[in-house]
């Protein structure tokens, strides 16, 4: 891990974004908590997600569904014969490893995809040893990830929890076409926990076995939709690419999106690459170099996706690009396995047609994304620890102090807090001076720090500090409202008076 | 089942709110997913009880922790001894059931903490036999409710789901404690989901196997706490109660919160059932007459809790008062379990002296809560199903019509609705009679219909229409979205012009 992870770990664990789960008990190998920063901060992401995705078209909404799904749904979805890894395990020490992780150690490339056959034989062309012992390695297995569950007094009905949130969309579709409007394109989104049964999890917080995910399944019908796209709105989008055969140098290029449409990308799937873009590059402020898309070979995409793009951030903490979501077209796979499997018909109805929908997935690692805002977000003034993060994301949007503990300015300050207390979720402060004070607000990301200090007793101003620059304006009480809503809401400061 | 159930039941189903979940398989008894309207009342319903029980202190925080938790710690809580039915098989027909199930039905009253002689020899005693074949019953035993879940490639790391939010809370108070001000009390609040593997899951939605709670745990030093409570703000409010002994009979007393803390009920304990009281009657508008808090034997308490009051909302659907919640003293129990399990030390340093702080618990069951808020509010006008929700817990806050689908109203309603659409998430519809448009929105607690109609084409105003009374009045578009934001904030209808 680089030093900077290291940095950021420190961070994360001293303040309360993540932690280790558990901790107490020695560890749980996979498992991280959220603070209340990092709660905090989660909670505002998924809001903005969801006014993102949600907004892309009045048919798409929100859903709910369990973690634990019935093993004839995994079954028929792929998920209980093919969701696996290959397992390797030493014949000395007893050590378990993924044999495409133990391949990427010594080739630098990826090796997913694999059957057990190709691992070994490559294992032994590359004379891979046990990486704890150097003991010699056993023969590749498949692992499959998921947890299983048994439900019932007796165990009698056999689960899974989900390793994905998208099977809850699919069980659901059919019912929601009926409840909606009956029309195509119909968008369902899930935010919620997967787990997968990880051989050996690594890299923190970017391989876990209890996670988040945030997906948009998007319902729609091959027939028409290349037509009814609003392809023009994103034409002349730049999108960042990298190809299969070029992402391994870790650079894109940047392609207009009419012509990456060109080829053999539909319209539909690029003006989802460049509405993911817009969400990454302007909403949540990734600066436009530390974007791509990296495209999945055959051999590296899950089972059910046709097209394969990773959405990938620059992270210096995680050593270059790396994956927090994907955009994946997975035809009508799934409806098709669950309408096979339960035997119930899932066609709709469209304009007089019958249609099975295909689907277009827009999938985000909710945990990994934060990472990357974190990392992004992460750098230094003067020595100090600033996070630089979107206003709207930030867990704490404002503090307000008094200068100092004396002279009544505690209980102006106090006043002011509670007035702003009924619209955001300011903290109050008067421990330790006030330029530890600004510091410990930094490394958080508060975007603004309010201080009343002995002017404002003469003429009711306070100063508003900004985080990114340090700098500092008095603003009267009486408008520091307005102040702090319009900067929040991304105005530059200073705010004009 | 009442036939109130039926009926909301099935309205629930239609239009989205829940559902079964994988019902495409055949269903999976316990289990159910939240259609568009469900999830978004949800998040409605789960903003609001953030700001309302983080609001009452400014060291009260969010936290997100695990599901799967590590057997040493629920070892250590006492969950793995002792969190269990009593689970009894029919010798016939092999059905199992829930043994204080079986003696409700029979008695009509609550037979929770029994053990497994008391329950055999009640059995024999009221002649009881098995409720689907009259069968003869075999001997009760024990039943752990929990999942196990078996984590790592050789299922090494035994754990299991978590019963219940709190132990997140427990298993990180002394990390926040450090990360935030060391102070007590400190309250920490999770919302997610938790599993139980109940024996028989019955009465619908009301006794799940993967539901959601939302729980603020609060730490505090029991030596202080009694004189640092603000309760002269509460000491004038009428609580209603229903003791142990006069609960049965579905009423309850109201006593002056100064009352109730005379005796043996602690004044922070009375404090926060007015707290809890005024949040269902005042924020999530449950009448007052069918609110209640219904107190807890030492049979009926969960093996942890020294003082217990359950939340109760009076629903017809449910046949009378049902537990949406509960109010639970777990004293030090929690974290000296977790000291005692961790070997490591969770006493904290306030003002000088060692605490091992103890916790109070306000805990809400929220598929049951947003359940209740649904039987509250399903009512008739006319004969047509009216859904009188909070305004700011409806899934859809407005809906915005053109009259007609022709003479341009389309386009007029269409360009009003997408300038909402920043501030709302308003729906836009043109298919069916306008009545019919009425009748949908009103049977799914959309506050406020907005019309555009011929007249606006001349005059600029569109007609605003109340879901709980029907009546409209006419307002100007230019100041449509302020009457909106008055209207969904509560300020009665019709807005003054």
């Amino acid at each position: 891990m680089p030093s900077r992870y290291e940095d950021l770990w420190s961070l994360s664990v001293r303040r309360g974004f993540l932690w280790p789960a558990a901790d107490l008990y020695g560890g749980f190998a996979g498992f991280y908590d959220y603070g209340h920063l990092g709660a905090a901060m989660r909670r505002n992401w998924e809001n903005g997600w969801l006014d993102a995705f949600l907004g892309l078209d009045e048919n798409y909404h929100l859903l709910d569904g369990t973690i634990a799904l019935p093993e004839a749904a995994l079954k028929a979805s792929g998920h209980v014969d093919q969701f696996t890894d290959l397992l390797v395990r030493c014949t000395k020490c007893r050590e378990t490893h993924r044999a495409d992780h133990l391949l990427e150690d010594v080739t630098h490339e990826a090796h997913e995809g694999l059957t057990a056959e190709e691992a070994d034989a490559k294992i032994r062309e590359l004379k891979v040893r046990c990486p704890r012992c150097k003991g010699e390695l056993g023969p590749s297995q498949p692992f499959n990830m998921m947890f299983p569950v048994s439900v019932g007094p007796l165990g009698q009905d056999r689960a899974y929890l989900r390793p994905e949130t998208a099977q809850v969309a699919y069980l659901n579709f059919k019912r929601e076409f009926e409840a909606l409007r009956r029309k195509l394109p119909l968008g369902l989104a899930v935010i919620g926990r997967c787990f997968r049964n990880e051989i050996s999890p690594r890299q923190g917080v970017y391989r876990m076995r209890e996670f988040l995910q945030a997906e948009l399944q998007i319902f729609f019908d091959p027939s028409t939709w290349e037509g009814e796209i609003p392809f023009e709105t994103v034409a002349d989008a730049s999108i960042h690419v990298a190809f299969a055969s070029e992402k391994g140098k870790g650079g894109f290029e940047s392609l207009a999106a009419r012509d990456l449409a060109g080829g053999k990308l539909p319209r539909w799937y690029v003006y989802h690459l460049a509405k993911v873009q817009d969400y990454f590059v302007r909403t949540l402020a990734v600066p436009p170099d530390r974007f791509r898309f990296a495209e999945l070979t055959e051999k590296e995409r899950a089972f059910y996706n046709k097209i394969h793009f990773d959405v990938e951030v620059r992270q210096d903490s995680l050593g270059g690009f790396k994956e927090v979501g994907g955009v994946h077209y997975r035809t009508d796979h799934d409806l098709g396995g669950h309408q096979a499997g339960s035997k119930e018909r899932l066609e709709v109805t469209v304009d007089g047609r019958k249609v099975l929908p295909h689907v277009l997935e827009l999938s985000f690692g909710v945990d990994r994304t934060l990472w990357a805002l974190l990392d992004v977000g992460y750098g230094t003034r003067d020595g100090k620890a600033v996070l630089r993060l979107p206003p709207a994301l930030a867990p704490i949007p404002a503090a307000v102090f008094p200068l100092v503990s004396k002279d009544g300015l505690p209980d102006r300050a106090r006043t002011l807090w509670e007035g702003l207390r009924r619209t955001w979720r300011p903290i109050y402060d008067e421990a330790g001076s006030i330029g530890k004070r600004y510091a410990r607000m930094d490394e958080v990301g508060t975007p603004l720090c309010v201080t009343v200090d002995h002017q404002t007793l003469k003429d009711s101003t306070v100063t508003v500090r900004d985080r990114d620059t340090g700098a500092q304006v008095r603003v009267p009480e009486a408008t520091l409202a307005l102040a702090i809503a319009d900067l929040l809401a991304g105005a530059s400061f200073p705010p004009p008076t």
